[in-house]
């Protein structure tokens, strides 16, 4: 009988990540490679078997990751969800303007880079009426936390007096745009864009005078 | 036999339109009626019955005036890019930069107006290969003339140096993602929200000093 090996000892020591690990990196991968999909040829324009076959796979497969494509944007939506939360910077050594470029220049990264899950320019009415109202709530969390940071910014003086709500529908326009015109080979980097635009949005926030990044 | 009008006066001294004028009246309404149903239930999401049924028609009358939905999104697009062009500021007797705002603030009105033919947000795979390349043709022509604008900003000293392309995404980003949260029944009206974003965008753009509209 073969020589059982002693159970603390994680299989081949864990260079092959386990069954629930392996998982997971499938569903990153079906959601990466769905949301660019989505955002190229638009949701009623890329259908299953497009993504099976550039994710090298059969559709049936797809079956054991995902109900169908609307659920498939739906998950798109709520990873795209987290991704938009966590480019928040809330750093308080830094002025509200400050926090505003790099949550900015964060999200512009988070939403154009290669592990973005963003489908936000697509037609929202293509997701059920419950799963709507979820992506829903979830954006108005994320646009609520960049109004604090607007308001944080008129506050402390680094932002000029503006309406915050305008501010922030102006600045999230100018972010999420770039996902239409973003090409992967196109002159500018995806740090150069995510900078360029953030300071474009940034200039036309600030109080005259407020260069520095401390509040 | 009834006795015939001369021919030099027009019937009812054209208090109703001739019929030649009652079929672009016609028209104007039905994509002002589709455009609108379009961005707000996007274009899967809208039915041809639906439209008529807000024009008060029957489905087969539309069928005078379009050949099927594609074709009416193709004709909304056609006419907001006439409307997009329209709204450009080229008064050489104004600075580069106000040229750029009075054409944002035109543009934004132009695109939630009334009149609104706009689609521009809508995923653009919906329309045929030719029709989407008749219509990138037209965007890259409007695209191009605020490009020129923001360049005269640039040679007059009026705009501070910064990367054309990406000032024109963020202004167009800006103005476009109006047509994605503006409510009619919000608290700002058009106007409103088209000097707001226009005064947004140009802040950003102002060289130092530069506050005067004259070059």
């Amino acid at each position: 009988m073969a020589k059982q090996r002693p159970p603390s000892v994680p299989r081949w020591k864990k260079a092959v990540p386990d069954l629930g690990a392996q998982r997971e990196l499938r569903l990153d991968a079906l959601y990466r490679v769905a949301a660019a999909a989505f955002r190229r040829n638009g949701y009623h324009g890329t259908s299953l078997v497009d993504i099976a076959q550039e994710l090298g796979v059969s559709k049936p497969t797809l079956y054991h990751y995902v109900a169908n494509k609307q659920d498939l944007l739906f998950q798109c939506h709520l990873v795209a969800a987290e991704q938009a939360i966590a480019a928040i910077c809330d750093d308080p050594a830094l002025s509200g303007l400050e926090r505003v470029r790099r949550t900015i220049a964060n999200y512009i990264e988070a939403i154009i880079g290669e592990e973005s899950a963003s489908v936000v320019i697509l037609e929202e009415k293509s997701l059920g009426p419950e799963q709507l109202e979820t992506v829903i709530a979830q954006r108005d969390i994320f646009d609520g936390r960049i109004q604090s940071l607007i308001e944080a910014g008129l506050a402390d003086g680094s932002i000029a007096p503006c309406d915050a709500k305008l501010a922030l529908f102006s600045a999230l326009g100018a972010a999420n745009w770039v996902t239409k015109w973003y090409r992967p080979n196109g002159p500018l980097g995806v740090g150069e864009i995510a900078e360029g635009v953030s300071e474009l949005v940034c200039s036309g926030l600030r109080a005259p005078g407020a260069n520095v990044s401390t509040p």
